[in-house]
């Protein structure tokens, strides 16, 4: 059976993560669904983006990645069902996917995206403010029992991007930008091991620090040094061995990383 | 197979809510289960009985919703099991199900609740301080299993009920209180869509401010805005957009609401 | 199908665990997954064996214990999946099992503890850091799918082990120390009912407080009232009616708790 995944901005008190699986299984009796996370940041869609591209890799073919992060619920903002290689995306068209949708053109990968616009595959009462369940849960179940994405609305070939921080290639190395803070408090950044490759002296500088060299892993230092390694997507990520590196440095995802190459 | 929803007042980080699948797979393999929540208010009745309500209608005919928030558990306090229209409920009989009993009343849907004293449907050993696991899990697994309601104890005719607030006729609308802060922090009440239809002209006072008219959805408005508008249950909610009213307003469950209709 | 249960210190919000999801139903499409805790403290070992121990139990023989706490995650720290009676393990050697491996070795069950080394059972790559996903996932799923446990590895006989607190038996009763705080602050100690069994007077001292009886569940007495009772799993608590314990008497993991028995 088909499996789906969600993320939101939901948070897990309210009861309304449960109420898209209630629905989607009242369509889709059988599926098969993960959370991936429902504390994103209110209204954050880069990251959102962000843990949807470094997540989706890693279910199987067929899987239905549901993201609703939706600030613009209820007023003229499209909803989209795309398929991106082997897996689908249902949502707000609200660039979610930008970095899928990338990452699949790069690949040559099969891409259609759909405005999903056929209400005959929505609940039958649709409120102005929670569309996740009322409308991209339903769409996702749909999916899941076989029903063809073109049969869903109409091709579309415009949808929303995100204007996501590349980084720059500079006389002494690159430069980024910190673009996450998980859990732990590691700093990952945009820089990534393409970028950097494994070289021989490296300078990484962040909110007022240097740190030489890298690390394969934490625990090659002792608990409460700072270091800088390639995390498990293969970005330049800045660690304290067994403690919270955000909170150590103030940083904050937004904040310009400099990183020189010998 | 059957579909068991869980809510509890438990937190996430005991495993507690864990064990309790795991006793309902081992009675019920092939058991689909899904948490509504589990960071209800510790021991937070009416909180539990406004997600339960929310939520229960999208699910399919035959969910079975488990709802432990139990302070008086291990007391003489009965537990019961509930058909209510299609559905099941299981739990401490403490009112949670007010707000379910009075709807399926209300449409004429065939109710009947059973005190389930019979303790073999229960584990062996039961402990005097979690009978989320010791009997309710059980209980609700045995219901997804095709064990007949009555099977389980004895029909009762007078399950405890919560006093829930109502809001009241003005003479110049209506007066209710808030009921729910969600995570985003919009704030529900308890007046709703068939109390004030769609009038043209609404002013809305809480917490010493004044909203003039509704809007349809959050998008219709600048971020930071206040405003009123229905909920995703029909509610009368207040919000900021792409912000948090309660922190805005300082509100809290219990807060005066004013609506004055022209 | 098989159940898995997964326990971790990755929190909830970076999508890690829903990707772990990914890869079991990956290999093992029908798996029924039970997230046990993801907010265990980060790197706390005594806190996931704690957890793992109390839940185990609860499931069905076959069961699948994934348990990453990984402070050692890239180094040398080997990796090992166990037989613990009818039940599984997985993760880290880092001792989270010592309960359980006490526990089944004291009932006289079979156990098996094997280094998992055969890389054909990992992911085909390997991050340094983060073996929930490309190791012990997948290492899960094969088990699932009905490898054998041996085919995975090499036997050992010397899996890493917690040294952990066992009460002592003093002149006048029982002198232990505080093992978890839980959601609603609740005070474990590692203080057993086998220890004291049921005196007829009873004097709990900690932080600075003594606690005359027990009390047989939170109920019997008024909110707001410290008392001492058997917890779910028999481990002596201390709690507060309807309130805060830890936060009452400012308790932590650690501290010290008398018991005078008469």
């Amino acid at each position: 059976m088909a499996i789906i995944t969600l993320m939101t901005d939901f948070g897990i008190k309210d009861g309304n993560v449960g109420v898209m699986k209630g629905v989607i299984w009242g369509i889709a009796p059988g599926a098969q669904i993960a959370d991936l996370s429902h504390t994103i940041s209110p209204q954050n869609l880069r990251e959102a983006a962000l843990v949807l591209a470094r997540s989706a890799r890693y279910f199987p073919p067929g899987t239905i990645h549901v993201v609703v992060v939706d600030p613009g619920v209820g007023t003229v903002r499209r909803h989209i069902a795309a398929q991106l290689g082997t897996q689908y995306f249902v949502g707000p068209d609200n660039g979610v996917i930008t970095m899928l949708l990338e990452h699949a053109e790069a690949q040559g990968w099969p891409v259609k995206i759909v405005h999903t616009h056929k209400s005959e595959y929505w609940l039958a009462d649709v409120s102005h403010v929670f569309h996740g369940r009322d409308v991209f849960s339903p769409i996702a179940a749909h999916l899941a029992n076989g029903v063809p994405l073109l049969d869903l609305g109409t091709l579309i070939e415009d949808p929303v991007l995100l204007t996501l921080p590349h980084p720059q290639h500079t006389l002494f190395g690159w430069q980024g930008e910190v673009i996450h803070i998980d859990h732990f408090g590691n700093i990952s950044t945009n820089i990534i091991k393409e970028n950097l490759g494994e070289p021989d002296s490296i300078q990484v500088s962040l909110c007022g620090v240097n740190i030489d060299g890298m690390v394969h892993t934490f625990g090659e230092r002792s608990p409460g040094e700072l270091v800088a390694l390639y995390g498990s997507t293969g970005n330049l990520i800045i660690s304290v061995v067994n403690g919270n590196a955000a909170q150590r440095l103030g940083a904050a995802v937004g904040d310009l990383v400099e990183v020189t190459v010998n």
